[in-house]
């Protein structure tokens, strides 16, 4: 992280375009990270399936084996060795897939598990808040063009007061979106220790 | 195969209701045990492919977390440690790759050839002997009815010595088919040693 400006909470009020930049930055940063999150997630999704197909089709095997006991062949005496033999094999199948199934327990819970929660917790919340910050400068804007269209006669004075009164209100919640969301961000890059 | 009566090459010419009957026997034993190889046999495929897909996964996750060095990502230093780091993951991901490979090579030569083989070279021709001993059996039968019902008059003669060379000929066909027939299955549930 070295050589990167730091994104500063007291900025977002002043919102200079030194911070939008820097802004538009780490925006393009996080996005890059979640498309290659997104990527990261499916290759273990894939590896996860695979594994478990694994484990579910040596159990079959194994109950299969174990099967040939009930079949009727004419020629099988009772006694037969192949029976109890069949039985050991199927006995040795199910440990492994046993082992097969640890595995897959650990793939979930170290692997799944923590992409799955950086994934949905942490980057998807960097979208959402991009997206709120967004429709805040869109409104912000506009009620900025408004007010400042307004004819300055002196039967406008009503009007002016309420356009003032919306673009107070719109500045307001403009304020309130990107501060949170620029400490959101520097939260998210900082203490995931991700991209340190 | 103690208690159980074999199959002798001799019975074949005389084609005794016993023989017959033994022969059912093996017939019926034969298609439950092609039946349960069969099913063995997708249980098998089954593990080998999902053997084969566990490894595609594998290599597909190495190969991702080698294009992390190929992603653009705006606040990423180029000497950066999780670069490195991810690399040295994706050669340990190869080795395991690897060694699942060679697991799923053993699957195919030590389970997958040998079963298949003795699926197609042996099950498969003992059941397309006995559906050629049935045609056989058919046909002898038919010509055998025809020569019964010819009327036992002098004008007949000629039809009926046709139709004693159709027998005849028939008689042939039929001798050397079961003979065949005997003669395989008895070497298939010998030599293979399944069901000894």
């Amino acid at each position: 992280m070295q050589g990167v400006e730091k994104l500063h909470l007291e900025d977002a009020l002043e919102d200079s375009p030194q911070t939008r930049q820097l802004l538009a930055v780490f925006e393009r940063d996080a996005s890059a990270l979640r498309k290659y999150s997104n990527g990261l997630h499916s290759c273990c999704s894939r590896i996860m399936k695979a594994q478990n197909e694994l484990c579910a089709a040596t159990q079959s095997l194994a109950q299969h084996l174990r099967d040939f006991e009930i079949q009727k062949f004419p020629l099988e005496s009772d006694e037969s060795i192949l029976t109890s033999t069949l039985k050991q094999f199927a006995s040795y199948l199910d440990d492994v897939s046993s082992i097969q199934q640890v595995l897959s327990a650990q793939f979930s819970e170290t692997m799944m598990y923590p992409l799955t929660k950086f994934l949905q917790a942490d980057l998807e919340e960097v979208s959402t808040l991009s997206e709120m910050f967004q429709i805040a400068t869109n409104e912000h804007e506009n009620t900025m063009n408004k007010y400042m269209k307004l004819p300055k006669k002196k039967e406008s004075e009503r009007q002016r007061q309420e356009s003032n009164e919306d673009l107070y209100m719109m500045r307001k919640k403009f304020h309130q979106s990107p501060s949170y969301k620029h400490a959101q961000l520097i939260t998210d890059f900082y203490a995931l220790g991700i991209k340190d």
